[in-house]
């Protein structure tokens, strides 16, 4: 027996479009992320796919993707499950910085160490800086957790015990699972899956608004490196063109 | 100490704009109806109303209500618990059917008698029907519990085990709950809280899209009977053109 786990990250928000870092900062999805989103429902929704649970970030752009996309695949019915823990990795001091005007200012090697080095996050954001998450409800729990940068290894760190007890026992007890997350959580997770290498994972890029799904085995390995997009060409092109951010 | 219970009726359906009994298919909100859910969500933020939990109904009119609303407020991130005892009564062979044409085809007295008597439910929905919820997923654990047709009775008989069961622990626990539904499960739930009569409860109408705020003591009765809306003007206007639907 199989177990089926579904990507879907959020689709182009309004702060994508303006091509800014944003992190933890709850921007809304742009008009164009709503129709990525409709399009990842239909895909679901014609691939015969029905999720059985959905696993949420508490941003509102992977939050409103699932609420579209499901409704569209008629299961907006399902459970929900939202953690911190599937947040997209927290920019620090770059949140609310535009991505070309970063580039210029700290050069290309910087600016890509950034935003691809495994283990070397950018500034911490300070708690009076008006894209600082301190203070909100939503994190209160959180006291000293809270993260004030993040690089890619410590999103793993901090998304794998989520993986563990929330995920794999939906997945366990034969539910395919909807994980609604962002373009770090979800690297986070296929770097997990398919045992990518701390260097491999800079050349990742999930594209959004596609739903990537994964065959497990009994053990949880991909039974398909890599998993499959239900659309494959659109979702090269759009990796490709993720790569391309901040150009 | 007293505790928090918002009762939010979803917005106007596509099927409400056209006179239609709904019950339980699975309409979407028009546009009137997102907008109202968004004005009930502006309600809940400029009162300083801050939801800690959800419970939605598993028809997707509620939960888009609930949605929207709660992205306004600023708190679509919350925990959500979703059950097929929140949804709408179910309307029977009326479903699908012009509310207008039914009062002319059966008279006033019928009409009435199916909209808003206690204990007389409509002729039961054949499982044939296109309007039945047979062979749903969302209601297959229901089994022969799956209601074919409805009355108010019934409604409360069904919606009370989920009000004890999992309502009202959330309100022990010191959450702010809001209630997503329709307009006779909080018509079940008000009944039970307000102690109404099974006669007096027939000239209760609660209007689309309105927070309807109970402040509950200990023993979760009502500080102030009938609770109160954020906007009672607004609310004695709009559930007065509830009590006049199908004319």
């Amino acid at each position: 027996m199989t177990h089926t786990l579904i990507l879907l990250r959020h689709g182009e928000s309004v702060w994508n479009a303006k091509n800014l870092f944003t992190g933890w900062v709850d921007v809304p999805l742009s008009d164009q992320g709503r129709e990525e989103a409709a399009r990842g429902g239909e895909q679901l929704r014609d691939a015969g796919l029905a999720p059985d649970v959905l696993h949420t970030s508490l941003l509102r752009r992977a939050i409103t993707t699932a609420s579209i996309a499901l409704d569209v695949a008629d299961r907006h019915w399902i459970p929900v499950r939202r953690s911190w823990r599937l947040n997209e990795r927290h920019y620090g001091d770059l949140q609310g910085k535009d991505k070309k005007q970063t580039l210029e200012e700290y050069g290309e090697e910087q600016f890509m160490l950034w935003r691809r080095s495994f283990d070397t996050p950018p500034p911490p954001i300070s708690s009076d800086n008006e894209y600082s998450q301190a203070g909100l409800p939503q994190y209160a729990d959180l006291g000293d957790e809270l993260p004030q940068t993040e690089c890619l290894k410590d999103v793993i760190a901090r998304f794998l015990p989520y993986w563990e007890s929330a995920i794999v026992p939906d997945l366990q007890a034969g539910h395919t699972v909807l994980v609604a997350a962002h373009g770090n959580s979800l690297r986070a997770l296929v770097k997990h899956l398919d045992g990518i290498s701390d260097d491999d994972i800079a050349g990742l890029n999930i594209p959004t608004g596609m739903p990537l799904v994964y065959e497990l085995d009994e053990s949880l390995a991909p039974t398909v490196p890599g998993g499959r997009y239900l659309d494959p060409d659109a979702a090269a092109a759009a990796a490709a063109a993720v790569a391309n951010q901040g150009r």
